[in-house]
């Protein structure tokens, strides 16, 4: 299936975490693909046909059919390609389960707590946000202590589907640090996640994908102050 | 896997769509399993031992190993039991790519429009929700028009993940209709839902477990009420 008449093509936006995260399963995968980065202002017209539902990235084309939503991409990926590079979910159904509950939980726990942790609306809001963050990630410090067993990574020895998920938030967690004074990963109280972050930064497939963080700051910066310059536009 | 040996038990609360989910998947694959009805204002220990993070029904224990979140539950009886019933999820990636979407969609777009609609603060709120579902519906409309080829089912001849995921709804579609007069779906703009909806609900295997309309207006009545004396209270 992986054969060299296999056309990829991944429409995407660098800043995205959830085109990270598909980036990230390609390059594990070792499958070559043509990126077209999208301006999400002004959509492109392939974009709005091969995602008519949700108009987002990432879209995977794939010999010209369109997979949408980040972790089904991830899976199709595995699916598809599952004589090449790592598999992503374990063989055993149990392991499968809990892969899927934790990305499940990444996606709606963390994600969530991160996005009212920096864009809330009110301060109590983002403090609300921030108290939920760190809540979440002390529940996945103790996912990766008891189901890792001393693993580098969620998958075991090597990545899985949990890593990668996880993955594509990287970049907006240093960038997080660094503008918004959030400090998402305290080694005092989640010190397993900041061994797994240093670690799974370092791989030479992943840090070459890794965004640049003062970009991806400024990028933060110039959203919050178009938001609040159109709600004061709003309440004027 | 499906052997006798296996014992399978059901931590539920009788109107909730998502344990309808996993109902529906263990009755199509013919497993026999203890329920275990919960009181959701008095939790049992084995329900929060059983799922410490989200402390939520459905729990699914196999064996004494829990396994949480409705569609991990459904994919995981899908996977271990693969030689029993109808598989849900199809062969082919990309169908099952497709599957994972229309599932997420339901999860997301749907319900978050159901809730909305019957259940926002303000009219205007709700009248936006009653929107969205309406768009929300006449999409999935288009997906069971281009991907069931004028089959019975999502899942094609036989039910498959999307049914599932779906069917779980089924109750609360019509008790809508009867308490709070969301149209829920409309035989002339939503024509083959309609049908589907008949269809599946008169499935031999599904009859039974649909809970009762009158049982979930009034339940929905209730935390109607309960809601806006809890909020009177807070603005007094």
């Amino acid at each position: 299936m992986a054969g060299g008449g296999d056309e990829l093509k991944l429409l995407g936006m660098w800043a995205s975490p959830f085109v990270l995260q598909v980036k990230l399963a390609l390059s594990f995968k070792g499958l070559s693909y043509e990126y077209v980065e999208e301006d999400l202002r002004n959509k492109s017209g392939l974009l709005l046909s091969s995602n008519p539902v949700h108009k987002k990235v990432p879209v995977l084309i794939h010999n010209g059919k369109p997979v949408c939503e980040p972790q089904v991409i991830v899976q199709y990926l595995d699916e598809v390609y599952s004589a090449t590079g790592p598999s992503f979910l374990p063989v055993d159904p149990y392991e499968r389960a809990m892969a899927r509950f934790w990305a499940s939980f990444i996606d709606e726990k963390i994600l969530a707590a991160w996005t009212q942790g920096s864009r809330g609306k009110t301060e109590e809001d983002k403090a609300e946000g921030k108290k939920q963050w760190s809540v979440a990630v002390e529940t996945l410090e103790g996912a990766l202590r008891d189901c890792g067993k001393g693993k580098p990574f969620f998958g075991g020895d090597s990545v899985g589907y949990v890593d990668v998920v996880l993955g594509g938030l990287l970049g907006w967690v240093h960038a997080n640090e660094e503008a918004f004074g959030i400090r998402s990963l305290d080694p005092q109280r989640t010190p397993l996640l900041v061994a797994w972050s240093e670690r799974f930064g370092a791989l030479e497939t992943v840090e070459p994908l890794m965004p640049d963080v003062s970009r991806l700051v400024d990028l933060g910066k110039m959203v919050l102050a178009r938001e609040a310059a159109a709600a004061a536009g709003a309440s004027n």
